[in-house]
């Protein structure tokens, strides 16, 4: 194939961004720093969507559709939130265009289409929907409100990667009310168990959960639960995050609910999101030198088949036995694909469904077909096996249940091997070094946050949930701390 | 309920305006013509994407996602698409917000944050598109290209209802590229033939398929398809079109290919399009004044029921009856809720389920506890009936059926009705005032269009695609015809 082929251990960067074009899953755009994402891209994150959407309907959640602008003094309201965003936001000033007078066929923006006030294309609408939910909301009896939306938002970033940081991206956002403080972190905590859940079962990548410091904070949260995964260069993705926002928003946009005993109380919020930010950690956790490795649950192509034949006739023959095992494949709910392209021969077909990470290949020859044979291949291990034909589609999916489980154990292993528990500030700086989460006491203020940050680029990614309290020294400070918590360089 | 109840006879409009708002499908959000869709109307909208996403995927197209901005440059490269939508385009200037230096807590548009060249929010995708198939296609091997988007688009109208007409809207836009000119026409004219169906057989909207004429194209195609639908008000729905759209859009971006004889040709294109708007085609196409009518195929709920009864005791022997009835429903794949609240009479939740349109609404009380039986009450015909609990799944499947059909068939009889043939100006003109289609003699010339569009503000919505030719005189300058177009009044 005509491009050029990097390794992850010569340029990882190069690789990742590489391999998202020679995939065909996304492309730069025409437009600074947006994205095209292909439709090979495209069917993976739908499958994304497909099971996100499954889990959020069964915790309650009903899909609705919010407005993409929102008016600048709604946009200022909440002000930690609007201050967070501010300075990377798409603003719409005019409503309309007209023919430049000095430019045949030219046009330029009408001066009498100024709009009154300025809409802010959503870079996240917590703002608009409380500005609607109080109107949504006067009783108990109105709460808890459990509502997603699927949008595209935008955040005007500087330095883009496809996928990892886009102008425009993809996601969802959750938004809810809740009549208790309790009831809404309850909530904000089993969201994110639903994406860990997600992350582990579907993208095959496991993740450490935990809190946000004030720092890291979403602007207006008052707790950032997350979900961090570890990429295969040992750097931190932050793959969700879900926020208690405590009465924040309510207090902005004056949504009040009467209690059951007749007071009038502010409402507690939580908002919680993914985007097509866990493309990119789908591709980083996992694929090789030699293209993507995608685990079964969420691969578009789960088999592919590929003829080997010369001549006609035998690919004929060869036509007429895949036929019933297509079948029988898609009748078990497996995606499969029979490419008998005559324009590609079989050795540019292994290396194009290896670089597009199609977990399972079946190659058919004439030898095949005398032992009423099949040879697959693993994408993820590069195995191959000659089987029988009986009992194929059996086969087939104990393998696809083998792969998506090995994926996930290699990448466990893989971050458990790289989470290195330090003592001091030199230990601290060669464990980042060798590359992957370095867990270590700290002080806990963010100026000690902020200063190991300016001297290695390693951010605090989560104090994790599940942490055991111990006494030690602040590896920047010395200064006294009762818990470790997680750096890593991260995206 | 605490809402005014508006019927259909007494203003059309705002009986329409008040279903859409009582019933919880939509309502007017914060910013200017733009809606919020709430959860009840978003489940209808997923219900339809969900069936209309199938059949495209069924006909071979992929989707994929292009950026919501297109830069000024391109979107001017087509110029009659440009002219069409450049008087209501939304423009991004800016891409910062500051703090207002005499406002404390304000922010205004950072003026140093202007951009060097502005962005267009799409109101549609053709130039986006086009300019980025250019580096996708380069021989007849990358054709044919079958694309679709499920997007949201912002177009400025100046006079805005829920669904029908609001300055952003949620769609699906197909862009498909082909080698030769008769593959894009049977391109266009299968999508068309693809909404008819979804129109026919879920919306249950018979519709009439067409060209329209040149004055009513879109902007930048060679011929425009579409299906129109007839509301209760006898007024014309433009439910979905489909565009033949010749060269223009390859000779504007400049994307050719090679041929198998290797000469440089340019590409052939379609668009095609269904909206939000369906939504308010469902509405008006079949409710009533008690509220919606929902055919079966879109009904977020199917069935609901209801207890009739006196205590908790009672209750609870009547939700042991319905637990079984529920998980058999379930099981067929009918959505059915069991609505139990004690905080509202029954009286109220017949009322409630009626404006929601739930095609079947089952009440069980104890007499039925007795007699093994339940009440069953159609919404579309309102009949009620008493059922015996045996074989009781089958009897609601069939009923669901049932309705479906009937519904349609309602519609397509309102429709037959109200198609008038006439042959003179004044018969055109009392038509037309009794409602419904006009089948017509038009002399073929874009004047004679306008000029009855001016007195009668009906247009022409389509030639039928299966028009017989027959001679006759128009009715506005009696110039020879060689066929009937259809005339109305439009939404």
């Amino acid at each position: 194939m005509a491009f050029q082929k990097i390794k992850r251990n010569e340029d990882y960067s190069k690789w990742y961004n590489n391999l998202v074009i020679n995939a065909d899953l996304a492309e730069h755009s025409a437009v600074r720093g947006c994205m095209v994402i292909k439709p090979y891209g495209y069917a993976i994150w739908e499958k994304m969507q497909q099971q996100l959407d499954k889990m959020f309907k069964e915790t309650g959640h009903s899909n609705a559709y919010f407005p993409l602008f929102v008016p600048k003094s709604l946009f200022e309201a909440e002000e930690k939130n609007a201050e967070g965003f501010a300075k990377e936001c798409a603003v719409v000033t005019h409503y309309r265009l007209k023919s430049d007078p000095n430019n045949k066929g030219k046009l330029i923006v009408d001066e009498d289409a100024k709009l009154e006030e300025e809409l802010i294309v959503r870079p996240t609408s917590e703002a608009i929907i409380w500005s609607t939910y109080k109107n949504w909301i006067q009783s108990y009896r109105d709460l808890p409100l459990l509502i997603n939306q699927w949008a595209n938002v935008v955040r005007w970033e500087m330095r883009t990667r496809l996928f990892l940081r886009t102008a425009e991206f993809l996601w969802q956002e959750g938004h809810t009310a809740h009549s208790t403080r309790q009831e809404a972190i309850e909530e904000s905590e089993r969201m994110l168990e639903v994406y860990a859940e997600f992350s582990e079962t579907f993208l095959a990548i496991p993740v450490i959960k935990g809190v946000k410091t004030p720092n890291e904070r979403f602007a207006g949260a008052e707790e950032t639960y997350t979900i961090e995964g570890m990429m295969q260069d040992g750097k931190a993705l932050q793959m969700g995050t879900s926020h208690f926002l405590g009465q924040n928003f309510a207090k902005a946009f004056d949504v009040k609910f009467a209690t059951k005993e007749g007071t009038q109380e502010y409402v507690w919020a939580t908002s919680w999101g993914v985007s097509t930010r866990l493309m990119g950690a789908l591709i980083m956790a996992h694929s090789d030198d030699e293209g993507l490795i995608l685990p079964p649950n969420l691969a578009p192509i789960q088999v592919v088949i590929i003829p080997i034949y010369k001549g006609e006739e035998e690919l004929e023959i060869i036509s007429q036995k895949v036929k019933p095992l297509q079948e029988a494949l898609k009748k078990e709910g497996i995606s499969v694909k029979y490419d008998n392209r005559d324009t590609q021969r079989s050795g540019w077909k292994f290396a194009e469904y290896e670089l597009k990470g199609v977990p399972l290949r079946i190659a058919i020859g004439p030898r095949d077909l005398l032992n009423n044979t099949v040879e697959i291949a693993r994408r993820d291990t590069k195995e191959k096996m000659s089987v029988s034909m009986d009992g194929l589609t059996q086969t087939i999916q104990n393998l696809l249940e083998e792969i998506q489980v090995n994926i996930y154990s290699r990448a466990k292993d893989f971050q458990t091997k790289n989470i290195h528990l330090v003592n001091t500030f030199s230990e601290f700086e060669s464990a980042l070094e060798t590359g992957g989460f370095v867990s270590a006491h700290w002080d806990g203020t963010p100026e000690t946050e902020e200063k190991i940050k300016e001297e290695t680029k390693a951010t605090i990614r989560c104090i994790p949930l599940d942490n055991k309290l111990e006494d030690g020294v602040c590896i920047m400070s010395g200064l006294p701390s009762k818990q470790r918590v997680l750096f890593a360089r991260a995206y």
